[in-house]
């Protein structure tokens, strides 16, 4: 297959729900800041009434990186399910409107397009309760081969490991991936995730993981360590590549021997931490699939994380494209 | 009635779509920049289509004022009306988290909740094409009478003279406020409104309002002048208060022969002029309501404004009564 994409995700199709809330708010609803839990129904009504108001943008982990890679001028497609009702709407269009070929089926009947509850306490940190609704609902049919196979870089999300119909059309993307000989990246999503999938994940990423993304608290509990130092030692011979982001220490980048640390860009001030690693993703994995040193490709995942913890929302407000440019990128 | 609230508002409840924009794009969709023009469910459809990914955010002109007036600590309450679904669930949340009383019906098995699709400028002008949806179905059986009658100032939208159903209830508020000698502001909201209604909006404030809002190319609008001094002096003897925006230059207070200058209050960046004119009104009702000097009101309006254009969205991202109380006000 000729390669139309330079990444092609598949992941949770969520709408973010962002909200500005305090310390004693998340202690309150038994929050553990930074982190993400699952709610059903029930609990995201809940939450959401005793949340304060907000802003509504299209988010979901993967949905944003590859957002990111065409902000950046790259070429991207997504696989994931919203509903047949006004926010699956709203993410259809935000998706497509930067350029993202995203033409999966609405499900229609059953639950809602899922919503992630986002409160930003005021250092920036965001704390996320997902209702998944009909994200989860993405089945092997909606995998399309052809945009798996046309795809440099196939771009899979943690999260996709919490138990979900959805799970069955991660492996069949990965199979495909693996069969037409495409990079396959992962994302450990979340250190929670990691805690409950963390044989899976190891398993996964021993048999089918290229690039590994994660950060700095994922990875030490995949290695169920407290040091950074001995997590990264622990990699090696796991993951060929992998880019660890660590907030503002940077990030580092490990290729076997090969470890660089790469410094965060400058941010005037942080408003709002959500899609910081989706964004540093979508700069690295862009990166790549163009052919640039490794440093490079760290250096455009710092520039894009920039932008968008410089304000609300998960998704680059200006052209990361211009931005690299301007930055000598 | 016991006054239980500084301000009550009745307008048309829009969820706002807010996404970056260009002048060329404004130019090929033939839009007048700075200016709001009503579109149907198709109109909305097709351009929305067009427009980049954005965010969504409650807004509707005289509910981002309560919500205001709420974030500077005053009591308010709205009145206008959504539809049973995802986006009126979201105005409703929004409004009620500020703490604004808004206890409307949603509207059942009729058109959406409205939605104003903005295209931001790189220079932060907000130029607006609204789907009114759901709105115009406010109808005067919505309109509480103890609602109007415990409210220090009734607040009304210039957009309501537009063609629609919810005019009756706007009569109807206005007639209820009058009975019970509470005080009547109007808001002349777009300066293509003034031009398609100037004779009955002329009629209106001569007989019921007591404080007028306005911003320059409004008011000259309404007396069909370029000249903002000839508009100023035209305006002498007709309404008791007036209070009209200028932009950067600040605003400037006319209560009979008592004209002020306001300075603009600084901002960093102008990123987006959504609702600052609602804002400017949000500062000047609340101080009114709470009796503060004229100049007071006219400076808390200026604070209220510089939040909000500072950010994507038209309400404001934090207290206004801290910022406030910052300020010295």
């Amino acid at each position: 297959m000729p390669e139309l994409y330079d990444v092609a995700a598949i992941g949770n199709a969520i709408v973010d729900v962002i909200s500005p809330s305090t310390d004693a708010f998340l202690s309150d609803e038994g929050l553990t800041k930074g982190s993400m839990v699952l709610i059903d129904d029930a609990q995201a009504e809940a939450l959401y009434g005793r949340m304060a108001a907000g802003i509504e943008a299209s988010g979901g982990s993967a949905a944003n990186t590859v957002a990111g890679v065409a902000s950046l001028g790259g070429r991207s497609a997504y696989l994931g399910k919203v509903a047949n009702d006004q926010l699956g709407e709203v993410f259809t269009h935000d998706i497509n409107a930067i350029g993202v070929t995203f033409d999966v089926a609405p499900l229609i009947g059953g639950p809602a397009t899922a919503r992630c509850l986002i409160n930003v306490t005021p250092d920036g940190q965001r704390t996320m309760s997902t209702y998944l609704g009909a994200s989860i609902h993405l089945n092997p049919d909606d995998v399309d081969a052809k945009t798996i196979e046309s795809a440099k870089i196939i771009y899979l999300e943690g999260y996709l490991f919490d138990p979900s119909e959805a799970r069955r059309a991660f492996a069949k993307a990965a199979g495909i991936a693996r069969a037409s000989e495409r990079l396959i990246a992962l994302t450990l999503s979340d250190s929670f995730v990691v805690h409950r999938h963390r044989e899976a994940l190891l398993g996964f990423i021993d048999s089918e993981v290229d690039i590994l993304l994660a950060n700095e608290a994922e990875l030490t509990a995949l290695f169920e360590t407290t040091s950074f130092d001995t997590a990264v030692r622990s990699l090696r011979g796991r993951a060929k590549l992998a880019a660890i982001t660590r907030g503002e220490k940077g990030s580092t980048v490990i290729a076997g021997d090969n470890i660089q640390d790469i410094a965060a860009a400058p941010v005037q001030k942080v408003v709002d931490t959500t899609g910081a690693g989706d964004q540093y993703a979508a700069g690295f994995l862009f990166g790549l699939a163009k052919g640039r040193p490794l440093d490079v490709c760290g250096r455009l995942g710092s520039l894009a994380a920039a932008e968008v913890i410089s304000h609300y929302g998960p998704r680059p407000q200006v052209s990361l494209q211009d931005l690299a440019a301007k930055g000598g990128l």
